[in-house]
C-alpha cells in the first residue's frame, strides 16, 4: 500500500477542485455568464490557473504513482506536496497578474520532472537488468 | 481485483467519449468550424459539457479508485454509478439551457464528494493506525 | 508488475508535455498573450492539438492500465505506442492545416478503443465467470 501518495492525491484533487470553485465564484463576482470562458481579464486568469490545473494533472497523476510504485511512498509524497505548494503559489501569483505566475510555476514544473524522470530511469533500468 | 470498479471506470471513460462525439456533431450542425471552441451558445454550452466532464475525470476517477483499494469494491462502483446518472442528467439538462444542469450537477458532485471524502477519511485512519 | 505500460504511459506523458510547449512556443510566436486562448489561427490549431491530447488522456491511460493489468502488459504497451505514433501525426498534420488532422486523429481512436473494448470485453468476461 502507498498511504502517503494516497493522501497527497487526495490533497492534490483538494486543491484542483478548490481552483475550480474560484472560477464559479469569479463568473458571478465579474459577471462573465456561463457558457462563456471569456469576457473580462481578471475572470480569464483565474480560469486559466484551473484550466492550467487541469494541463498537468494527467503529467502529475501517473508521475507520482510511478515514482511511488517504481521508487518510494514518502519520497513520492513529499515531492507531491512540493508540487501542490508550487501549484499554490501559481494560483495566487497568476490571480495578481499574468508576469507573477513564474515562480510557482517553475516549483511545480521541477517536482513533476523530477517525479517523471525518476519513475522513467528506474523502469528503463529494471527492463534493462530484468 | 476491482473487478466492478474497472467496470465502472470503462462506463465512465465511455460516457465522457459521448459528451465529445456531442461536441463534433454539433459543430458540423450549428456550422462552428474548427478551431473555434465559440460563435453560437447552442454549441459552447454542448462544449461545455464535455469540458465540465473533463474537468471532472481527474476528481472522480482517482477518488473512485481510492475509495475501492481502501473500503469496497463493489460500494465503489455504486457509487460511480451514481456519479454517471449525475453526469447524463448534468448533460441533457445543461444541452436545453444553462440553468437546467443544476440537478444532475449536484448528483456527481455528491458521489465524488463521497467517494474522496470516504477514500481521505479510510487513508488518514490507516496512517494514524499503522 | 507493468514495466513496459508503466514505460509507454511515461512517453505518452512526455508527449503530451511537448504539446503544452508548443502552445507556449506559438504564444511568443504569434503574438497571442496571456490569458487568452484565441486570436491567430495558427495558434489556435496548435492549442487545439494540446486540449484535444488533454481530451484523450482520460480515455487513453485508464484503457491501457485496465487492459494491460486484464489481458497483457506488453501488447497493451504496443497498442499504446501506436496510439502516441498516431498523436504525433495528429499533431503534425494539424499544425498545417485543420483537414490534415484526420489520419492521426484516426490511427489514435483505433488504438484507444482496442484498449478499451479489450479491457472491458475481458472484465465482463471475468466478472460472467467467477
Amino acid at each position: 500500500m502507498h498511504h502517503f501518495t494516497a493522501l497527497v492525491t487526495c490533497l492534490a484533487v483538494l486543491f484542483y477542485f478548490f481552483t475550480s470553485v474560484r472560477v464559479a465564484r469569479a463568473r458571478i463576482a465579474l459577471g462573465v455568464k456561463l457558457p462563456a470562458i471569456s469576457g473580462h481579464p481578471d475572470f480569464e486568469r483565474v480560469f486559466r490557473v484551473q484550466m492550467n490545473t487541469l494541463e498537468w494533472m494527467p503529467i502529475f497523476l501517473p508521475s507520482l504513482w510511478l515514482f511511488a510504485i517504481y521508487i518510494s511512498d514518502s519520497v513520492a509524497a513529499a515531492i507531491g506536496l512540493v508540487w501542490i505548494v508550487g501549484r499554490i503559489l501559481y494560483m495566487t501569483g497568476y490571480s495578481r497578474a499574468v508576469e507573477k505566475r513564474g515562480p510557482g510555476f517553475a516549483i511545480q514544473a521541477l517536482a513533476a520532472t523530477v517525479l517523471w524522470a525518476g519513475a522513467l530511469g528506474t523502469i528503463v533500468w529494471r527492463l534493462a537488468h530484468g
